[in-house]
C-alpha cells in the first residue's frame, strides 16, 4: 500500500472516502487538484497533508512557465497561501509548506529551485516515514503484554504514509513484537475514519479489534475494559495542549475519571512551539451536511441545523505521556516539549497570510 | 401525533424506525407482533415499552380462547414471559406487566378479566401520560431563561406517548412558559434516535435545535456553550444509579468536569427499588450489525468485529438531581428515592423468569 507517491510529474495518492470499499488511487497533476484533494479529505492526516501539500507546491512551481525569479517566487508564494488557506487545525500543513518557502531562498535560476522543491518534498516525506518508525518502537514499551488499547479516528499509515502511523504504529509494532493485544476502534463520526479506515488497517496487520461507536468507549473505560488510549494529534501546542479528532477531549476526561493512561503518538512536526495554549489553536468547523447526511442519505429533518466542529483541544493535564520520534515527552509539557524541539520564528509563515494563529 | 392507541382490538403505533422520512402507522393485532415491534424497537423508550406491553398483555387475553379459568391464568403468564422476554433493560416493562399480572387475581371469570387487563392498560397509560405533565412543568422550572440544553436520545412524547415526554417535555415546557432556550441534540448513534426523532419532536416544537455527533458534546462543553444536561432514563437503581441509553454516562463525567448541572426526567416506574445499585442492572446487548451497517449500507470493513451495548450505567454521585412525577430527588438517592416510591417485594415478577435481577 502506498499512500502518497510522486511519479511522473503527478501525485498518486489513495482515496481515503472510498475505504473500505474501494481501493482507488487518484493522480492529481495540478496544486488545484491537491488542494482540493486535501479540502475533501481524500487524504487526510496532519503528516500526510503535510508531506502532499510539499509535493502539491513542487508540483505547482513545475507548473509555473515563468524563469524569471521575482515572478517565480512570487508565483510559488502564491500556490502556497493556497495550500495553507485548505485546512486551518493540522499544523504540519504550515510546518511543510514553510520548509519548502525556505526553498526560494536557495539560489536565482528556477528550474534549480523547482528540483530543489521536489528534493525537498521527498526529504519531507522519508523524514516523516522514518518519524513513525521510531515512534511506533517508542510507542510499543507504553503498551503492555495483555493490553486492550483505544483509539480514535485514524492515526495510522493512511495518515502518515509508511507502513505504521503514529497511534496505529504503536499499536502495529507492540503486536510485531510479540504482545497479545487487543484493539477498540472508535467509529469517529462524523466521517467514520475509525470504521472505515482504522478497522480496515488494523484487520490488514492482523490485530484483534473491535469496532464501538464514539458513545461506547467512556462505558468500556468504565468496566475496566480499556487498560490504555492512544491517539494521533493535529496540532500540539507548547504547553502540551493537543488538538485531535472531535471527541478527542471527550475520551481524555473519560480515561482521568477511570484511571486510563492518555497517551498521544504525534512527530515533532506537530508540535506547534509558536501557539502557546490550546486555546489559541484554529479549530476547523466543516459542512453540516457531514452530520445530517450519512453515505448521502439524509437521517435527520430536512431543516435541522448541524454543528461540525472538526477538532477539540484536550488540555494538557489530562496528557499522560507524548511520544514523538525524538522521546516520550511527559509533565510539565511547556519544558519537556522545548526540549524536544526548540522554539525557533516561523518566519516564512510570518509572511504567510493563514498561518497558524497565537 | 398519536404514539400509541388501543382501537377495535388493535394496538396502533408509530413506526419509529421509520422516522424522520415516513410518518407510518402499524396495526399490530397478536402479543407476538407487539414482542417484535418492542425488540424491532419500532417502539422504543421506556415508559411507552410500558404501555404497549401493557396493550400487547390485553391483546394476547383477548387472543386465548379458553374460559377455564386455571388454563387462561397460564395462557396469560405464558404471554407476559413473552413481553418480558423482549428487552432486559428499561424496568417500566417488568413494573407495568407487574400491575398487569396483578389483575389476574381479580376473580374467575376470564372474560371480565380480560375487560379488566384492557381497563388496566388504558389506566397505564394514563397514568404515564399525566406523569409526563408533571415531570415537563417540575423540570422547566430547573431550566433557566437563556439556557441552551444538551439532551441524548430521544425522551421526548414518543418514548411516553402524550404530547410532553420527559426529558424533552421539561424542554418544551421552558419553551412554552416563554423562557428563551436553545437545544443541542446528540445523534445518538447507533440509531440516532438524536437526529431522526428529538430533532424531529423538537421542530415540530418550534424550538431552536442544533443537531450534534454525540462526540462533539464534550467539547461544547469545555467552550461553555451548555448550561445543563437533560437526559431521560431506562432503569434508576435504589441508589440513583441511572442506566439510560449508551453515551449518558460519558456526558455525565463530561458535565461534572465541566461543572455542568445533570438532569434525570423519568417516571417513578423507571425507578427499580429491588436493584441496589446499577451493576445490577442488565445491559442489552444489540446486534453487531447496527454499528456496521448504516441504512443497510456497510460502512466498515466486511469480517470486523462490532460491539453494541444498547445502555450503560452512570453513578448517582455525577446526577444532579432525579425530576419524576412526584417530586425532585436529589442526593442521598438512596433515602431521596425510597421517599417518592416505597419498596415493595415484586410478588408477580419473582415468579415469573425474566423479571429484575437483584
Amino acid at each position: 500500500m502506498e499512500v502518497v507517491k510522486w511519479t511522473e510529474g503527478k501525485i498518486r495518492i489513495l482515496d481515503q472516502t472510498r475505504l473500505p470499499a474501494d481501493e482507488v488511487y487518484l493522480d492529481l497533476s495540478t496544486y488545484q487538484e491537491v488542494g482540493a484533494a486535501i479540502k475533501e479529505m481524500k487524504v487526510r492526516g496532519a503528516p500526510i497533508i503535510g508531506i502532499v501539500a510539499a509535493y502539491g507546491l513542487a508540483l505547482g512551481a513545475f507548473g509555473l512557465s515563468t524563469n524569471r525569479q521575482q515572478e517565480f517566487v512570487d508565483g510559488v508564494i502564491d500556490i502556497a497561501r493556497s495550500l495553507l488557506a485548505t485546512r486551518p487545525t493540522a499544523v504540519n500543513l504550515f510546518q511543510a509548506i514553510e520548509r519548502m518557502t525556505a526553498v526560494l531562498h536557495n539560489g536565482p535560476d528556477p528550474e534549480l529551485v523547482r528540483q530543489a522543491l521536489l528534493e525537498e518534498a521527498r526529504q519531507i516525506h522519508k523524514d516523516e516515514e522514518d518519524n513513525t518508525v521510531i515512534i511506533s518502537n517508542l510507542g510499543a514499551e507504553l503498551i503492555e503484554d495483555g493490553y486492550t488499547i483505544l483509539t480514535h479516528c485514524n492515526a495510522g499509515a493512511l495518515a502518515t504514509s509508511g507502513d505504521h502511523g503514529t497511534a496505529l504504529g504503536a499499536i502495529k509494532a507492540a503486536h510485531l513484537k510479540g504482545k497479545q493485544i487487543k484493539v477498540f476502534a472508535n467509529e469517529t463520526r462524523p466521517l467514520l475514519q475509525g470504521s472505515r479506515l482504522t478497522a480496515w488497517e488494523l484487520l490488514r496487520a492482523g490485530i484483534d479489534t473491535t469496532l464501538i461507536t464514539d458513545s461506547m468507549a467512556g462505558h468500556f473505560m468504565s468496566q475496566s475494559a480499556i487498560d490504555c488510549v492512544v491517539v494521533g494529534a493535529d496540532r500540539i501546542a507548547a504547553n502540551g495542549d493537543v488538538a485531535n479528532k472531535i471527541g478527542t477531549y471527550s475520551l481524555a476526561v473519560l480515561a482521568r475519571a477511570n484511571r486510563v493512561p492518555f497517551y498521544v503518538a504525534a512527530p515533532t512536526t506537530t508540535i506547534d512551539m509558536s501557539t502557546r495554549s490550546g486555546k489559541l489553536i484554529p479549530i476547523e468547523y466543516r459542512s453540516p451536511d457531514e452530520v445530517t447526511l450519512f453515505h448521502g442519505v439524509q437521517t435527520a429533518p430536512e431543516d435541522i441545523k448541524a454543528a461540525n466542529p472538526a477538532f477539540d483541544v484536550t488540555p494538557n493535564r489530562y496528557v499522560t505521556a507524548i511520544i514523538t520520534e525524538k522521546g516520550i515527552a511527559r509533565r510539565p509539557y511547556r519544558q519537556s516539549l522545548s526540549q524536544l524541539r526548540p522554539a525557533r520564528p516561523l518566519s516564512v509563515e510570518a509572511q504567510i497570510e493563514g498561518g497558524p494563529r497565537g
